[in-house]
Protein backbone atom coordinates (compact mmCIF):
# COMPACT_ATOMS: atom_id res chain seq x y z
CA UNK A 1 0.00 0.00 0.00
CA UNK A 2 1.17 3.39 -1.02
CA UNK A 3 0.94 6.23 1.28
CA UNK A 4 -1.30 9.09 0.17
CA UNK A 5 1.07 11.99 -1.08
CA UNK A 6 1.74 14.99 1.86
CA UNK A 7 0.75 18.13 1.26
CA UNK A 8 4.27 18.98 1.25
CA UNK A 9 4.30 16.66 -1.78
CA UNK A 10 1.71 17.45 -3.67
CA UNK A 11 3.32 21.11 -3.42
CA UNK A 12 6.65 19.91 -4.54
CA UNK A 13 5.26 18.33 -7.28
CA UNK A 14 3.57 21.19 -8.73
CA UNK A 15 6.39 23.13 -8.48
CA UNK A 16 8.31 20.56 -10.50
CA UNK A 17 5.43 20.67 -13.50
CA UNK A 18 5.51 24.24 -13.20
CA UNK A 19 9.30 24.12 -14.22
CA UNK A 20 8.57 21.57 -17.00
CA UNK A 21 5.97 23.74 -18.40
CA UNK A 22 8.12 26.86 -18.42
CA UNK A 23 10.92 24.67 -20.16
CA UNK A 24 8.10 23.18 -22.49
CA UNK A 25 7.55 27.09 -23.45
CA UNK A 26 11.53 27.76 -23.99
CA UNK A 27 11.59 24.86 -26.00
CA UNK A 28 8.93 25.65 -28.43
CA UNK A 29 10.33 29.13 -28.72
CA UNK A 30 13.89 27.94 -29.10
CA UNK A 31 15.10 30.03 -25.83
CA UNK A 32 16.89 27.43 -24.33
CA UNK A 33 19.63 29.72 -23.38
CA UNK A 34 17.27 32.02 -20.99
CA UNK A 35 18.42 31.66 -16.90
CA UNK A 36 17.52 30.28 -14.45
CA UNK A 37 15.58 33.00 -12.81
CA UNK A 38 13.77 33.82 -16.14
CA UNK A 39 12.61 30.55 -16.08
CA UNK A 40 11.33 30.14 -12.24
CA UNK A 41 9.55 33.60 -13.17
CA UNK A 42 8.03 32.08 -15.78
CA UNK A 43 7.28 28.88 -14.27
CA UNK A 44 5.91 31.66 -10.83
CA UNK A 45 7.74 29.46 -8.33
CA UNK A 46 10.23 31.29 -6.42
CA UNK A 47 14.11 30.75 -7.85
CA UNK A 48 15.82 28.78 -5.19
CA UNK A 49 13.25 26.19 -5.95
CA UNK A 50 15.13 25.27 -9.02
CA UNK A 51 18.07 23.05 -7.49
CA UNK A 52 15.23 21.27 -5.75
CA UNK A 53 14.40 19.79 -8.57
CA UNK A 54 17.03 19.99 -11.28
CA UNK A 55 20.88 19.82 -10.93
CA UNK A 56 21.09 22.05 -14.17
CA UNK A 57 19.06 23.32 -17.13
CA UNK A 58 20.31 20.66 -19.23
CA UNK A 59 18.02 18.34 -16.99
CA UNK A 60 15.39 20.26 -16.91
CA UNK A 61 15.27 20.47 -20.61
CA UNK A 62 15.65 16.56 -20.81
CA UNK A 63 12.48 16.24 -18.50
CA UNK A 64 10.56 18.64 -20.71
CA UNK A 65 10.86 17.35 -23.91
CA UNK A 66 10.45 13.32 -21.90
CA UNK A 67 7.52 14.97 -20.62
CA UNK A 68 5.93 16.18 -23.87
CA UNK A 69 6.97 12.91 -25.29
CA UNK A 70 5.02 10.74 -22.51
CA UNK A 71 1.97 12.59 -23.06
CA UNK A 72 2.55 12.36 -26.86
CA UNK A 73 2.53 8.66 -26.61
CA UNK A 74 0.56 8.30 -23.94
CA UNK A 75 -2.42 9.81 -25.70
CA UNK A 76 -1.36 7.70 -28.42
CA UNK A 77 -2.21 4.50 -26.71
CA UNK A 78 -5.08 5.63 -25.30
CA UNK A 79 -6.88 6.28 -28.67
CA UNK A 80 -5.88 2.98 -29.97
CA UNK A 81 -5.97 0.70 -26.86
CA UNK A 82 -9.54 -1.17 -28.66
CA UNK A 83 -7.40 -1.56 -32.33
CA UNK A 84 -6.45 -5.26 -32.50
CA UNK A 85 -4.56 -4.74 -35.74
CA UNK A 86 -1.05 -3.41 -35.20
CA UNK A 87 -0.75 -2.24 -38.25
CA UNK A 88 -3.98 0.43 -37.33
CA UNK A 89 -2.24 0.94 -34.39
CA UNK A 90 0.80 2.03 -36.14
CA UNK A 91 -1.13 3.73 -39.05
CA UNK A 92 -3.73 5.53 -36.69
CA UNK A 93 -0.62 6.47 -34.36
CA UNK A 94 1.24 8.10 -37.31
CA UNK A 95 -1.97 9.72 -38.96
CA UNK A 96 -2.68 11.09 -35.38
CA UNK A 97 0.60 12.38 -34.73
CA UNK A 98 0.61 14.63 -38.29
CA UNK A 99 -2.79 15.89 -37.05
CA UNK A 100 -1.60 17.02 -33.71
CA UNK A 101 1.12 18.95 -35.28
CA UNK A 102 -1.29 21.14 -36.39
CA UNK A 103 -3.43 20.92 -33.22
CA UNK A 104 -0.57 21.56 -30.74
CA UNK A 105 1.73 23.64 -32.14
CA UNK A 106 3.92 24.57 -29.27
CA UNK A 107 4.35 20.34 -28.82
CA UNK A 108 5.25 19.87 -32.28
CA UNK A 109 7.87 22.73 -32.03
CA UNK A 110 9.30 21.15 -29.11
CA UNK A 111 9.59 17.98 -30.87
CA UNK A 112 11.13 19.68 -34.01
CA UNK A 113 13.49 21.58 -32.08
CA UNK A 114 14.61 18.54 -29.88
CA UNK A 115 15.08 16.67 -33.00
CA UNK A 116 16.49 13.83 -34.78
CA UNK A 117 18.03 12.76 -31.22
CA UNK A 118 14.54 11.85 -30.59
CA UNK A 119 14.29 9.05 -32.69
CA UNK A 120 16.90 7.49 -30.06
CA UNK A 121 15.54 7.79 -26.92
CA UNK A 122 15.05 4.95 -24.72
CA UNK A 123 11.83 6.15 -23.65
CA UNK A 124 8.80 8.15 -24.90
CA UNK A 125 8.00 7.50 -28.25
CA UNK A 126 10.61 5.49 -30.21
CA UNK A 127 10.32 2.32 -27.94
CA UNK A 128 6.09 2.92 -28.19
CA UNK A 129 7.04 2.96 -32.26
CA UNK A 130 9.47 0.27 -31.75
CA UNK A 131 6.88 -1.97 -29.56
CA UNK A 132 4.26 -1.23 -32.74
CA UNK A 133 6.67 -2.15 -35.19
CA UNK A 134 7.30 -5.89 -33.77
CA UNK A 135 3.99 -6.70 -33.11
CA UNK A 136 3.24 -6.18 -36.70
CA UNK A 137 6.31 -8.29 -37.82
CA UNK A 138 4.92 -10.92 -35.25
CA UNK A 139 1.86 -11.46 -36.79
CA UNK A 140 2.96 -11.34 -40.25
CA UNK A 141 1.64 -7.82 -41.16
CA UNK A 142 4.58 -5.99 -41.55
CA UNK A 143 8.03 -7.14 -43.16
CA UNK A 144 11.12 -5.39 -42.13
CA UNK A 145 15.37 -6.29 -42.72
CA UNK A 146 15.89 -4.44 -39.22
CA UNK A 147 13.65 -3.07 -36.94
CA UNK A 148 15.74 -0.45 -35.87
CA UNK A 149 16.77 0.63 -39.28
CA UNK A 150 13.07 0.78 -39.70
CA UNK A 151 12.12 2.65 -36.24
CA UNK A 152 14.85 5.71 -37.48
CA UNK A 153 13.42 6.02 -41.41
CA UNK A 154 9.77 5.86 -39.96
CA UNK A 155 11.08 8.40 -36.94
CA UNK A 156 12.71 10.60 -39.58
CA UNK A 157 9.97 10.69 -41.60
CA UNK A 158 7.21 11.59 -39.41
CA UNK A 159 9.80 14.48 -37.66
CA UNK A 160 10.42 15.57 -41.08
CA UNK A 161 6.24 15.51 -41.51
CA UNK A 162 6.44 18.23 -38.76
CA UNK A 163 9.08 20.22 -40.20
CA UNK A 164 7.10 20.23 -43.59
CA UNK A 165 3.56 21.28 -42.18
CA UNK A 166 5.51 23.80 -39.86
CA UNK A 167 6.81 25.64 -43.15
CA UNK A 168 3.83 25.41 -45.15
CA UNK A 169 0.59 26.64 -42.92
CA UNK A 170 -1.37 25.85 -45.87
CA UNK A 171 -0.80 22.69 -46.62
CA UNK A 172 -3.54 20.50 -45.73
CA UNK A 173 -2.70 18.24 -42.78
CA UNK A 174 -5.26 15.32 -43.07
CA UNK A 175 -3.99 14.89 -46.33
CA UNK A 176 0.12 15.20 -46.35
CA UNK A 177 0.09 12.53 -43.08
CA UNK A 178 -2.25 9.93 -44.28
CA UNK A 179 -0.25 10.39 -47.64
CA UNK A 180 3.08 10.05 -45.56
CA UNK A 181 1.22 7.24 -43.74
CA UNK A 182 0.44 5.61 -46.97
CA UNK A 183 4.17 5.51 -48.06
CA UNK A 184 5.32 4.44 -44.29
CA UNK A 185 3.03 1.16 -44.59
CA UNK A 186 4.57 0.14 -48.38
CA UNK A 187 7.88 0.94 -46.40
CA UNK A 188 7.05 -1.49 -43.97
CA UNK A 189 5.90 -4.41 -46.62
CA UNK A 190 2.08 -3.78 -47.09
CA UNK A 191 0.78 -3.04 -50.37
CA UNK A 192 -0.43 -0.05 -52.15
CA UNK A 193 -3.93 -1.10 -51.71
CA UNK A 194 -3.84 -2.09 -47.90
CA UNK A 195 -1.68 1.02 -47.34
CA UNK A 196 -4.32 2.89 -49.14
CA UNK A 197 -7.39 1.19 -47.31
CA UNK A 198 -5.38 1.22 -43.72
CA UNK A 199 -5.30 5.01 -44.08
CA UNK A 200 -8.78 6.05 -45.29
CA UNK A 201 -10.32 4.49 -41.82
CA UNK A 202 -11.93 6.67 -39.63
CA UNK A 203 -10.18 8.10 -37.16
CA UNK A 204 -10.90 8.39 -33.43
CA UNK A 205 -11.44 11.56 -32.27
CA UNK A 206 -8.66 14.23 -30.92
CA UNK A 207 -9.81 16.49 -28.00
CA UNK B 1 33.96 36.56 -72.59
CA UNK B 2 34.60 36.92 -68.62
CA UNK B 3 37.61 38.32 -67.50
CA UNK B 4 40.33 36.70 -65.16
CA UNK B 5 39.39 37.47 -61.90
CA UNK B 6 41.72 39.92 -60.43
CA UNK B 7 44.30 39.50 -57.68
CA UNK B 8 41.98 41.18 -54.90
CA UNK B 9 38.86 39.13 -56.43
CA UNK B 10 40.68 35.67 -55.59
CA UNK B 11 42.12 37.00 -51.95
CA UNK B 12 38.72 38.41 -51.14
CA UNK B 13 36.83 34.46 -52.54
CA UNK B 14 40.28 33.10 -50.17
CA UNK B 15 38.37 35.19 -47.58
CA UNK B 16 35.18 34.21 -47.44
CA UNK B 17 35.99 30.65 -48.10
CA UNK B 18 38.31 30.91 -44.92
CA UNK B 19 35.00 32.21 -43.06
CA UNK B 20 32.50 29.53 -44.49
CA UNK B 21 34.78 26.78 -43.50
CA UNK B 22 35.68 27.95 -40.00
CA UNK B 23 31.44 28.43 -39.63
CA UNK B 24 31.11 24.73 -40.15
CA UNK B 25 34.14 23.88 -37.93
CA UNK B 26 31.85 25.78 -35.26
CA UNK B 27 28.78 23.90 -36.78
CA UNK B 28 30.09 20.68 -36.41
CA UNK B 29 30.58 21.53 -32.93
CA UNK B 30 27.78 23.15 -32.10
CA UNK B 31 29.50 26.42 -31.23
CA UNK B 32 27.14 28.55 -33.24
CA UNK B 33 27.01 31.35 -30.66
CA UNK B 34 30.98 32.08 -31.46
CA UNK B 35 31.94 36.00 -31.78
CA UNK B 36 32.90 37.25 -34.71
CA UNK B 37 36.26 37.84 -33.81
CA UNK B 38 36.71 34.28 -32.22
CA UNK B 39 34.92 32.53 -36.20
CA UNK B 40 37.66 35.68 -37.78
CA UNK B 41 40.30 34.05 -35.94
CA UNK B 42 39.41 30.45 -36.58
CA UNK B 43 39.52 32.05 -39.88
CA UNK B 44 43.14 33.71 -40.22
CA UNK B 45 41.53 36.62 -41.25
CA UNK B 46 41.25 40.21 -39.86
CA UNK B 47 37.97 40.67 -37.80
CA UNK B 48 36.79 43.79 -40.35
CA UNK B 49 36.51 41.86 -43.27
CA UNK B 50 33.92 39.48 -41.73
CA UNK B 51 30.91 42.20 -42.71
CA UNK B 52 32.61 42.99 -46.18
CA UNK B 53 31.33 39.20 -46.73
CA UNK B 54 28.55 38.67 -44.64
CA UNK B 55 25.66 40.99 -42.98
CA UNK B 56 26.00 39.15 -39.69
CA UNK B 57 26.50 35.40 -38.46
CA UNK B 58 23.12 34.30 -39.14
CA UNK B 59 24.09 34.97 -42.69
CA UNK B 60 27.53 33.00 -42.66
CA UNK B 61 25.99 30.06 -41.04
CA UNK B 62 23.42 29.58 -43.60
CA UNK B 63 26.31 30.03 -46.36
CA UNK B 64 28.26 27.21 -44.42
CA UNK B 65 25.17 25.24 -44.57
CA UNK B 66 24.38 25.42 -47.88
CA UNK B 67 28.18 24.96 -49.21
CA UNK B 68 28.56 21.99 -47.00
CA UNK B 69 25.31 20.91 -48.91
CA UNK B 70 26.36 21.70 -52.62
CA UNK B 71 29.93 20.44 -52.00
CA UNK B 72 27.59 16.37 -51.10
CA UNK B 73 25.44 17.05 -53.48
CA UNK B 74 27.42 18.10 -56.27
CA UNK B 75 30.16 14.65 -55.59
CA UNK B 76 26.85 12.96 -55.70
CA UNK B 77 26.04 13.76 -59.29
CA UNK B 78 29.44 13.47 -59.88
CA UNK B 79 29.55 10.05 -58.84
CA UNK B 80 26.45 9.13 -60.34
CA UNK B 81 26.60 10.53 -63.72
CA UNK B 82 26.99 7.71 -65.85
CA UNK B 83 24.33 5.87 -64.49
CA UNK B 84 20.96 5.91 -66.91
CA UNK B 85 18.65 4.22 -64.29
CA UNK B 86 17.34 7.03 -62.33
CA UNK B 87 16.25 4.20 -59.64
CA UNK B 88 20.31 3.34 -59.28
CA UNK B 89 21.18 7.05 -59.33
CA UNK B 90 18.90 7.21 -56.15
CA UNK B 91 19.81 4.01 -54.43
CA UNK B 92 23.55 5.08 -55.07
CA UNK B 93 23.32 8.86 -53.25
CA UNK B 94 21.07 7.45 -50.41
CA UNK B 95 23.26 4.56 -49.89
CA UNK B 96 26.57 6.75 -50.20
CA UNK B 97 24.69 9.30 -48.05
CA UNK B 98 25.24 7.15 -45.33
CA UNK B 99 28.81 6.03 -45.93
CA UNK B 100 29.90 9.46 -45.87
CA UNK B 101 28.63 9.80 -42.56
CA UNK B 102 31.40 7.90 -41.25
CA UNK B 103 34.02 9.32 -43.59
CA UNK B 104 33.00 12.97 -42.85
CA UNK B 105 31.99 13.42 -39.77
CA UNK B 106 32.49 17.11 -39.59
CA UNK B 107 30.27 17.55 -42.62
CA UNK B 108 27.66 15.14 -41.08
CA UNK B 109 27.57 17.04 -37.81
CA UNK B 110 26.72 20.29 -39.81
CA UNK B 111 23.81 18.24 -41.54
CA UNK B 112 22.74 16.91 -38.17
CA UNK B 113 22.37 19.80 -36.54
CA UNK B 114 20.84 21.95 -38.76
CA UNK B 115 18.56 19.14 -38.69
CA UNK B 116 15.17 19.09 -40.09
CA UNK B 117 15.04 22.56 -41.94
CA UNK B 118 17.44 21.30 -44.51
CA UNK B 119 14.68 19.25 -46.03
CA UNK B 120 13.23 22.04 -47.00
CA UNK B 121 15.22 24.22 -48.19
CA UNK B 122 15.23 25.17 -51.78
CA UNK B 123 18.87 24.54 -52.81
CA UNK B 124 21.09 22.33 -52.18
CA UNK B 125 20.31 18.24 -51.20
CA UNK B 126 16.46 18.87 -51.51
CA UNK B 127 15.81 19.65 -54.89
CA UNK B 128 18.26 17.40 -56.07
CA UNK B 129 16.34 14.63 -54.48
CA UNK B 130 13.15 16.02 -55.66
CA UNK B 131 14.39 15.42 -59.52
CA UNK B 132 15.89 12.20 -59.01
CA UNK B 133 12.72 11.43 -57.63
CA UNK B 134 10.50 12.84 -60.40
CA UNK B 135 12.47 11.47 -62.75
CA UNK B 136 12.05 7.66 -61.12
CA UNK B 137 8.34 8.26 -61.43
CA UNK B 138 8.84 9.25 -65.31
CA UNK B 139 9.98 6.31 -66.40
CA UNK B 140 7.51 4.27 -64.20
CA UNK B 141 10.37 2.81 -61.89
CA UNK B 142 8.98 4.94 -58.51
CA UNK B 143 5.21 5.59 -57.93
CA UNK B 144 4.09 7.89 -55.15
CA UNK B 145 1.13 9.86 -54.83
CA UNK B 146 2.39 12.62 -53.45
CA UNK B 147 6.89 13.63 -54.50
CA UNK B 148 6.86 16.25 -51.98
CA UNK B 149 5.72 14.25 -49.53
CA UNK B 150 7.93 11.49 -50.51
CA UNK B 151 10.76 13.81 -50.64
CA UNK B 152 9.81 14.70 -46.85
CA UNK B 153 9.66 11.26 -45.68
CA UNK B 154 12.74 10.08 -47.58
CA UNK B 155 14.57 13.32 -46.21
CA UNK B 156 13.66 12.83 -42.39
CA UNK B 157 15.06 9.19 -42.85
CA UNK B 158 18.34 9.53 -44.61
CA UNK B 159 18.82 12.55 -41.83
CA UNK B 160 17.94 10.10 -38.96
CA UNK B 161 20.16 7.70 -40.44
CA UNK B 162 23.03 10.15 -39.71
CA UNK B 163 21.67 10.44 -36.07
CA UNK B 164 21.54 6.20 -35.29
CA UNK B 165 25.36 6.12 -37.20
CA UNK B 166 26.32 9.15 -34.73
CA UNK B 167 24.55 7.90 -31.52
CA UNK B 168 25.95 4.16 -32.47
CA UNK B 169 29.75 4.56 -33.19
CA UNK B 170 29.80 0.84 -33.64
CA UNK B 171 26.86 -0.13 -36.26
CA UNK B 172 27.98 -1.51 -39.76
CA UNK B 173 27.70 1.57 -41.84
CA UNK B 174 26.97 0.00 -45.06
CA UNK B 175 24.52 -2.32 -43.66
CA UNK B 176 22.85 -0.26 -42.36
CA UNK B 177 23.14 2.69 -45.10
CA UNK B 178 21.83 -0.48 -47.47
CA UNK B 179 18.69 -1.63 -45.04
CA UNK B 180 17.80 1.58 -44.88
CA UNK B 181 18.12 2.58 -48.52
CA UNK B 182 16.50 -0.71 -49.15
CA UNK B 183 13.25 0.57 -47.26
CA UNK B 184 12.62 3.72 -49.23
CA UNK B 185 12.94 2.15 -52.40
CA UNK B 186 10.17 0.01 -51.74
CA UNK B 187 8.57 3.36 -49.97
CA UNK B 188 8.36 4.35 -54.09
CA UNK B 189 6.62 1.62 -54.88
CA UNK B 190 9.47 -0.67 -55.83
CA UNK B 191 8.96 -4.78 -55.36
CA UNK B 192 11.40 -6.51 -52.00
CA UNK B 193 13.24 -8.38 -54.98
CA UNK B 194 14.16 -5.29 -57.13
CA UNK B 195 15.15 -3.18 -54.04
CA UNK B 196 17.19 -6.17 -52.75
CA UNK B 197 18.71 -6.11 -56.36
CA UNK B 198 19.83 -2.35 -56.07
CA UNK B 199 21.20 -1.85 -53.33
CA UNK B 200 23.21 -5.12 -53.72
CA UNK B 201 24.91 -3.18 -56.68
CA UNK B 202 28.74 -2.18 -56.76
CA UNK B 203 29.04 1.42 -55.78
CA UNK B 204 31.79 3.96 -57.14
CA UNK B 205 34.48 4.40 -54.96
CA UNK B 206 34.77 7.47 -52.48
CA UNK B 207 37.71 9.31 -52.27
Amino acid sequence: MTAAPSRADRRRERTRAALVAAAQVLLAEGRTHAAVLEITQLADVGQGTFYNHFTDKAELFDAAVEDALERHGALLDELTASIDDPAVVFAHSLRLTGRLYRLEPELSQVLLNSGLNLILLDHGLGPRALRDIKAGVAVGRFRVADTHVALTAVGGAILALGALLHAEPERDVDAASDVLTADILRMLGLSDDEAARLVALPLPALR
